[in-house]
Order: structure tokens, then C-alpha cells, then sequence
């Protein structure tokens, strides 16, 4: 077993995904970020027209989707065609809940833009509430699902 | 309480931070990527010559410091003075454990920064080892301290 | 008369600022985008839980703001203090009016991004309503005052 | 009639192109930049060697239309294969004229790329003749005709 | 002759590539950036541990790669599916030796992609040296081979 | 003597420039593109209104230096106060000479947006000359002079 980013002599590259068949690929991830109730009620009045702090999240994740190469050092730049970012509130889990679907035509997978965008979501969160609780934490983002292209269909705790 | 990003009439702001001091400031958080131990162990070998996945998650992380106010939408844009970013194996937890330290001097603070270098740095992490681990988790990525400015030193679990 | 972004030979520069003084400086912009009435009633509705246009558009004009040296050749470099965006809907004039102001403490001033960011507020609007209305126009985009730095005062219609 | 940027609960959404055609897609679209007769003649005048305002504001137009993706939320990012930007003096309205044309093979239509060329162009007019004319307005940016994909030819004023 | 990057009135353009077949394509550049031998040597000891700046050159030059139409302003936006970097130290010519190879399938070739790399590669390394040696020079920065589109296969010294 | 840009344990950083003086500092770098005779004739034609290639490199030179800190891994962002291109034909070295100077009021210098933009400047001439000229190359591309900060003046062949 080796990691593909690296040739034998252990020098990083962006792998050749050349001879790959153009497919279209689903990626599915999620995260949460917790925090204290007063600031998740916060949030939620947001909803309600006080300042809407989900929805930012929302736009902020999808643009980030779409920024991930220039962050990812050795991931290949793509066209996307889907990019939706679902975000609940989860009041029993004092946490935001994200999640984000991505999709592409494409010689390789979107695993790594479904987690950026998680990532800038829930960043965006803590942005707009540290003010209130600067000891929220994101907390388990994690790939859910992977379909498309010849690894197959993979889902979180249990290959299709 | 409220949130200082939103005007009375709940509309987002980039929020005024001209009458706020030029102060050193200094913003630290860490997070963690969980994986399965062979995949821990190839990381190792790699700080071996074998492929430095950690070398270039810290480069990504120090990166994507620079890029915060690019992903995040209400995030001044700032000059940074200072970027480092502290990737540690941790097999007895099955993770790689990040910290970032981010410093300015500047009218605001730099805690974002901090974030979003970790983030980057763990992100990266995942892409490298995807192949051999789609079931890696990045987990507790939070603030651990917060220097300079009016608020003054914050740091997790208890205020300074 | 002639052109400042020009040497005496007519080769563009990015103009020397550097023995200007930092000082605080402002800027406001406007403009308007004009639609069918259909299309401003979605927009309406939007505001009321249906798909904000408008919430959107104003994260996309301070997103903007912080994008104008990037995409104004000769525009330099600067740190922003404050982005706000105005968005609101005339149903009288068939159009909605956005107005950016921008602030900084900084060596030059902050027109282009003031502009920059009702540009792309007012683009972000087409963007979201161009499957119902093509036609809609983008309009009267101007400088409305500009304050700090040498030149002092500047009012669209009137010098203070 | 609803706007396809939102799901039925009304969030944003970069929409699903994946089942659509690879087809050749065309966008034109114009603006203009209004300006005091003396500015008019200055930018004419740099036409002969004395500072090319209309080449900068070209260059800046082509580039501006391979940011659109990063500057307008919801929009899919694509490979552009053609643009092209007209800039033309217009004495009678006291104005410039820009024209910009975009074209690409792909899922989706570049509308918002031809916009965005016209919106930097006449940014980059102002920025560079704002020191001597900072009432310049910038008006009537609008889709001019869009051919390609399922809804057919578009043209103003008239569907072809 | 001449440059296709201009109409006949002398205007530059994004040159229209619709036309032309998405085939695969390759193009490999070079350089060299000459320094003292004490520098070399720095380098060289980085290797073995103490501060790896060929990998991070590296890098570096992977995500140069990929920001070339962002840079280059005639330059089509473009997938890509592989860029690898080769790094060399030289010590009979004091110098690293760089050697970039981009490969993408799409209407148009990757040449600028693969001289960026090199550069970006070789700034990378100033950078990190230049507090030791500012003296040193990147130099014969240029296309080595071309393959795939209708010119056919063309090399440094000699047309296949 | 040991690279700044590593911890005592090999770890890449951003170095700290928290304590150092904000002081104006300027760095002019220099750089040849070597070509054939048709190849410069050409361009220079160009000059004459039939596709202005120099001035292009130019604009393309200007925005590049803005780019650094994106490209260059351990580059400070930094605010610049001027950024100017000279391009000169030299057709008895059969070259276009390119020279550039940045400026700052900052805590570290701008040698890196300097070399960067020559080299953004030279790839642009490259780019545009491609088509009649595949041989191009970009060379002795180095610093030509630093001032301001606590190293003091520096000049390419003799310490001032």
C-alpha cells in the first residue's frame, strides 16, 4: 500500500487522471459545529429575519466548493455542475449540522470539494457568532458517500 | 446579545473596525484528523523520505491563511505577519494533530486565520490518503487561544 | 490635463502612493438594476423565506469589495475597515438600488471598491433572476462621496 | 414562476447541470461608461501613444470573465473558449461603448461571464480617469443576444 | 505572419479554440535558478531533514500550474489531469534544475501551464535562499516539448 | 548559516516580521525574453498600433506582483504602494528587457512581487508570441536592487 500523490522516489504530483473515463461523480460530506444553546437560539431568531446566519453559510460554502484546487495543493481543478449545501439546526446536539452534495462531469471525484465546502460553512458559522462563543468547535467532517467513476459506489460505515 | 455582523435590520456587514487600535495580535487553534492505524503509518514513513505528507499540509495550511478573506465572507482582509502551523502523529489517538499560530498587526483579529489554516492543513491531509482511507475524520477544530486587542487574552477552557 | 495612471511616455503604472498619509477614507457607490414587475415580486417574496436575492447579493457585493485589486489592473492593494451593502427594492422605478459604502485607513482611497462591490451585488441579482428576465438592465452606477485624503470632500451634484 | 437558484424551502443552490448537453454557447453582452467631453478626449488622445485606457480596460475585460465564477455565488465554473471585448469611443453620447463576447463548449451558458468582462472593463475606464472626472456613470450593462443550449437563441428586443 | 492573439485592427483577444478537437495533450518546460555553492549546499542539507525547499518548490509549482489564466491574461481557463515537477540540484552548474510537465485533455495545449510551473518553482526557491543569497538568477526558462492538437509534436532543437 | 524560513526542527514557516519597523522599502528585479529576429520585429510593430504586445506584458507584469503572496508559499501579503514595468526591445541582444519596481510601506521588503512580476511580464510575451515562436526564452532573470529595511541598500554587484 502507498500513497498515490507521491512517485517512488517520494515526490508529490497531481496523479494522472488522463485515462480516466469522464463519468459523472456524486460526492456527499457533512460536519457539525457545536456550541453554547444561547448562541444556537441565536442562530435560530436569524432565521426569522434578525440576520440570516445559515444562509451566508450556505453561499459561503458553495463559492468554497468551487475555490478547492486553489487550496488543495495537488487536487485537480474541475467543472462542477451541482453544488447544494444543507444546513440544520440540531438543538439536542447543541450543533449545526452540514451538509454538502457536489457534483461533476469529470475524470475524477469531488470528495474533496464536498469537504471544503463543509469546511467553509461551518467556518462561516463561527465567524458570525465568535462574538458571542469563541469556544465553538467543528467537529467530525467526514466523507458520507462517493459515487461515480471505477472505485464504485462507497457510503460511510459500509460499501454499497 | 446579538450578533455584531448584522445591522438592527438583520442585514449582513463587513463591520467597521476603522476606530479599533493597530495592536499585535494573535490568534492559536488546533484540530485533529482521525484515521485507521496503517494509514498513520504510512504518514510516518513518508517524515521518512517517502512521500511528506506532513511537509505539505503545513505549506497548505500557511496558504490558506493567506486566502481567509477570499472563503469568508464577512473576514477583513489583513496583512499577516506571522504563520506557523505544528503537525504532530498522535497513534495513540489514531490522529494527526494540528495547531496554527497566526499573528498580525492590524485593527482585528486573526482567529479565522488560525481556523482556516487548519482546516486547509487537514483537508490536505485527507486528500493525500483518500485513496487508501475514505473514512477519515477531522474533529474538535477549535480556538485554543486569542492575544492582543480590547478583548484581550482569551484562551480555551479559561479566560487568562 | 492628463491621465495619472500614465508615464509622460504613456506606459500604465500603479500609481506611487506611498507619501500619502494614512488617513481614514470613505466611499459610496450606487446603482440600479432594472426588471420586469413579475420579477421584482420574486424578489419581494424572496425576502419573505422564499430564496433571499437580495441576501445574497449582498454577500456576493462585500466579497466583491475585498476582489477589486484583482480585478482593477492598476487598482493598489489595501486592507478594508468596514463593507456595507444597501439593497432595497423600488417598485416605483422598476428596479432595486444598491449602495456600497467602503471604508479603510489607508494611503488611497476606496472608490473602485465601492464600485466593484455594486457591481457585483447588482450582477449577482441577474444572475439569480435571469431564467424569468433576461432583458433586466444594470444602471446609473456612479460614485456617490468619497471623503478623506487630500482631495478632500467629494458629493455627486455638489462639492461640499 | 419561481427562481431555479432555490429549493422549494427557498435555499440557495448552485443548480444541476449534469443532465444537460455539451453544446457551443455564445453570450454578447454591452455597457457603457458616460463622461465629460474632456475625458472623452483624453482617452482619445492615449489611442495615439499616450496611454492606451481602452487596451488596459481589454485586458482587464478578458480576465474579468475567467473570475465570474469566483465573484457570482451561484455560478457554475467553465472553460471559456473564445472572448472578446469592442470598446468604441462615442462622442455623440459622451460615452464608451463596450461589447463583450463569450463563448464556450459546455453544460452551460456564459451570460454572466460576457456581464462580468463589460462590468470590469468599465470599472477599469473609471479607475483610470477617475482623477479627472469622478462623475462618471456606468449604464445600460445588458445581455445582447445568447445563443446555444435548449432555450435557443436569445436576442434584445426581439427573440430570434 | 502575426500573432494570432490580435484582430486586425491590433486588439487582443482570447482566441477563439472552439473549433478545435479535445484531444489529449502534453507540454514539458524547464529552468534553472544559479546560486552560490554555500546556498546550494543549504539546500542540499534540506534534504536530508533540515528544511526541505525542493519539496515545497515543489508544490509550490504544482499550484502555480493551475493558477495560469488567473496570471496570464490571453491564456484559456483550463481543466487539467496531470502536472508533475522535477527538481534537481546541479552542482557542476551551481543551480537547481526544474522540469515541469502538464498534461490536460481539452481544445488547446498546456505550454504556459508548464513555463508558470517552472517559474513558480523557481521563485519558490529565491524565496527561501534569498536571505543568504539574493544574488541568484533564474535563467533559460523555456519550452522543452509539446505534443498532442493539430501543430503535431515539436521539441527543443528539432521537430519530431 | 541556516535558512530562516525552517524551524530548528526543518519546519517550513512564515516568518515573523511582527517586530519589525514599518519603513518604506523598494525592490527593482530585471528579466530578458530571448527570441528571433522575426519574432521582435513583430512586436515591435505592435508598437505601432497593430497588437500591443509590451503593453499587455505590461498590465499582465502590474497584476502579477499583486499575485505574490498566492503563489509564492511563504510570502508575506503585503499592501503595495507602487508597482511599475519598463519594457524595452533590445534587438541587439535579439530580447525584450524587462525591469520592474515595487514599492511599500511595510515590515518586509517586496523583492519577491519584483521578480514576480517580471516573470508574469515575460510568460505574457511568451504567450502571445507562441504561435510564430516556440523557442522563446525567458532568462537572467534577478534582483537588481533593494532598499529600505534593516539589511540596507542592496545592489547586484556591489553592496552600496
Amino acid at each position: 500500500m502507498s500513497l498515490t500523490h507521491f512517485t517512488h522516489a517520494g515526490e508529490a504530483q497531481m496523479v494522472d487522471v488522463g485515462g480516466k473515463a469522464v463519468t459523472r461523480r456524486r460526492a456527499v460530506a457533512e460536519g457539525w459545529i457545536r456550541m453554547e444553546a444561547a448562541t444556537l437560539a441565536l442562530i435560530e431568531r436569524g432565521g426569522h429575519g434578525k440576520g440570516d446566519v445559515l444562509g451566508i453559510a450556505r453561499i459561503a460554502g458553495i463559492m468554497g466548493a468551487k475555490r478547492t484546487a486553489d487550496l488543495v495543493p495537488l487536487c485537480h481543478p474541475l467543472s462542477l455542475t451541482r453544488v447544494a449545501i444543507d444546513l440544520t439546526l440540531r438543538p439536542e446536539d447543541l450543533a449545526v449540522h452540514c451538509r454538502a452534495t457536489v457534483e461533476t462531469n469529470s475524470q475524477t471525484g469531488v470528495e474533496m470539494e464536498a469537504l471544503c465546502a463543509v469546511q467553509v460553512s461551518l467556518l462561516t458559522i463561527y465567524d458570525m457568532c465568535k462574538a458571542v462563543d469563541r469556544g465553538m468547535t467543528m467537529t467530525d467532517i467526514r466523507l458520507v458517500e462517493k459515487a461515480g467513476g471505477k472505485s464504485g459506489h462507497w457510503r460511510l460505515g459500509g460499501q454499497t
